[in-house]
């Protein structure tokens, strides 16, 4: 048999997708499974999005711009002004998603070897695109203790090599939701300048803040940054267009943006459908966005008042985005996620988490954290709740 | 300013689209410009595949499974076995369009500085699949006199080191149209085999053949292969739909298949609408597949007799796809393609053509080349073969 790479072999799993043989054995045995452990919101796209799909009249579907539709680039600049971020549509490269952002900034970056700097837990698949890149993740670690803020800026200082290429985080933060505020944006941008490195933040969770008196700030927002900054965005979450996969990169590196497009071209477009859908949703009303948002802070509300009140169980509260990082009174969140898919059932319901091991990069972290995320309504996130309690009293007898 | 990327600042320009800013010059100064340079088809897509989305009624669009859902997948099988290609859909990943399922699979089978042997000339975006993932291309000159048939396999074999981990080949091929013979897929496959290495095979183009009588042979139909034989497969340009960016690679390699599975996880999940239309385009009545294999063979007859006929311009007779590779009476076929667009009209229309030197990895071949795709009417391809007669004519004084 032909030798596969060792890239593909070392690859890591997801650990929001690891446990779903499990949870597809639980289901094919009549067990209702509740999924906490994935990003996939339950609420309803902007009507206009999906009412622009059914009324178009394409005849075939032919290839976009490889950077998007200077239209769709518009409507997102008139999108980041209302958020007070100044760019031009030649600022941006859309893409598959967040996904493909992070992959294009990461080719545009980084060579094999070098090295990305990212504070943990991080998004697991931080560390998939950077090793899809040979990139090394160079982590450094966020406590728990201390809600997950930024480490002390000497120690992310101490970090740097001159294989360091950028110091990235996710602003507000999956998994954590630990929200940065201007001045530690400003202190990792005064790091980037100094070292002459890019300072990338994915922002797609950028609505979802869980404080009406705190503002988001955005690394593009920084007046001294410009050819330091990669923002990454995507409209999946925002307007629960997961499925659509559209996101896009934004920088004022103009260099960095005409080598991006390279990347761009080389796959072609992105999907017809889903930059119609996308675009609808973007010139939706702001109206659509502040019920969404109300919606999260409400669930949050409820799921974290009901895991407090578990025995011995923490919970870190959320500034931002819909998750939350749980501490569990296990050894072993990972077999305990397992165990509650393959030999737990409530009233023959179950719930699905992801171990929050997975998104940590150093080894040892995390072991007794799970990640939840709040993207089912407050009824079900009470049940699911119920259901956590009960197994963690069945688990620990 | 941060540096960038070797790779991003050495990735190759696209030859289909490195002249788009010259015909947007030409459009913006109202001339009209007939597009030969890209594989856009002009057909309508199978009606069904676009109904399904108008009458489509999701109220968000939730990620899929990563792999493409069972359904499709099991549709794609259906169609496979009407071409005598027997799999299974754990066979099978859904990728965004072919080109995600080369990227795939160039990570699941090199490493940074490991060897593809391809010949040449060749889709464009193989070498930069490769170059983007610190791949090393090895050329293999294939030649306009032989109609750009297999290179003698012996001088194949003297190009494989130990750091070859295939060969890949295009069947039939863009840009060429050159048929791969079973004959000739068994040869690479032997090769294959002695080497434990993989054949990969583009097969997007299979159902455009111009002879009834030849049949395609696909990788897959190989008996000996099995774990050696890598399929990669489109809906673009069979049902019109290059703009929903559905593709797979197809193996019966299960090793690589996980792996490939760790790639897809990483960027989540395919389009949902796109997948939509495409297992309608799949599940569409023959008929379809039918009537545009043969408007495009009747496209070709004319195209090819329309070309012989201008002095100087020798054209090699494709035997599938919908490309043709044309060589000129001028010295540089990119200065003149480029010339066509800033200084050339004809009652203020003009053609935009590929220089085929892009298709080429090795320095000084194709520079008199150009490849032309039949994309267009027979109407407006004869138009656009006068202009190209008018042109030439001029360019020559």
């Amino acid at each position: 048999m032909p030798v596969l790479s060792e890239k593909g072999n070392n690859l890591p799993a997801s650990p929001i997708r690891k446990l779903v043989q499990f949870a597809d054995q639980a289901k094919a045995r009549g067990t209702y499974v509740y999924h906490l452990n994935i990003g996939q919101p339950d609420i309803d796209a902007p009507k206009e999005s999906l009412e622009v799909i059914q009324n178009s009249n394409l005849k075939l579907l032919p290839y976009g711009s490889s950077e998007g539709s200077l239209n769709f680039r518009k409507s997102l600049c008139t999108y980041f002004a209302k958020n007070k971020i100044e760019v031009d549509p030649q600022d941006i490269i859309v893409t598959a998603g967040a996904s493909e952002a992070i992959a294009f900034t990461l080719s545009c970056i980084a060579d094999p070897g070098d090295e990305i700097i990212i504070p943990e837990p991080f998004y697991a698949n931080y560390n998939g695109f950077s090793a899809a890149s040979n990139i090394n993740v160079i982590p450094i670690i966020s406590l728990f203790e201390d809600q997950f803020s930024l480490p002390a800026i000497e120690s992310i200082e101490a970090k740097i090599t001159s294989r360091t290429k950028a110091i990235l985080i996710c602003n507000p933060s999956n998994p954590t939701g630990y929200l940065y505020s201007e001045e530690e944006i400003e202190k990792l941008g005064d790091l980037a300048l100094k070292y002459n490195i890019f300072l990338i933040v994915d922002e797609v969770y950028r609505e979802f803040i869980h404080d009406d008196q705190t503002k988001h700030y955005s690394v593009l927002q920084s007046r001294k940054l410009t050819e330091n900054a990669i923002m990454i965005d995507s409209v999946s979450k925002r307007y629960s267009l997961c499925g659509a996969r559209v996101g896009c990169l934004v920088s004022k590196n103009k260099a960095l943006i005409a080598n991006a497009l390279k990347f761009a071209h080389l796959r072609l477009s992105p999907a017809t459908y889903a930059l119609l859908a996308s675009e609808a949703a973007i010139n939706s009303d702001s109206s659509y966005l502040l019920a969404v948002k109300k919606e999260y802070t409400t669930r949050k509300k409820t799921l974290i008042s009901a895991l407090e009140k578990i025995d011995g169980v923490r919970v870190s509260n959320p500034k931002g985005a819909f998750y939350c990082i749980v501490e569990l009174p296990v050894v072993d969140a990972d077999l305990f996620s397992k165990w509650m898919l393959t030999d737990f059932t409530d009233n023959n319901e179950t719930v699905m988490f992801a171990p929050a091991a997975g998104f940590y990069s150093s080894p040892g972290y995390g072991k007794k954290q799970i990640r939840i995320g709040f993207i089912l309504n407050e009824q079900k996130l009470l049940r699911a709740t119920e259901i956590l309690e009960k197994a963690l009293k069945t688990y620990s007898n």
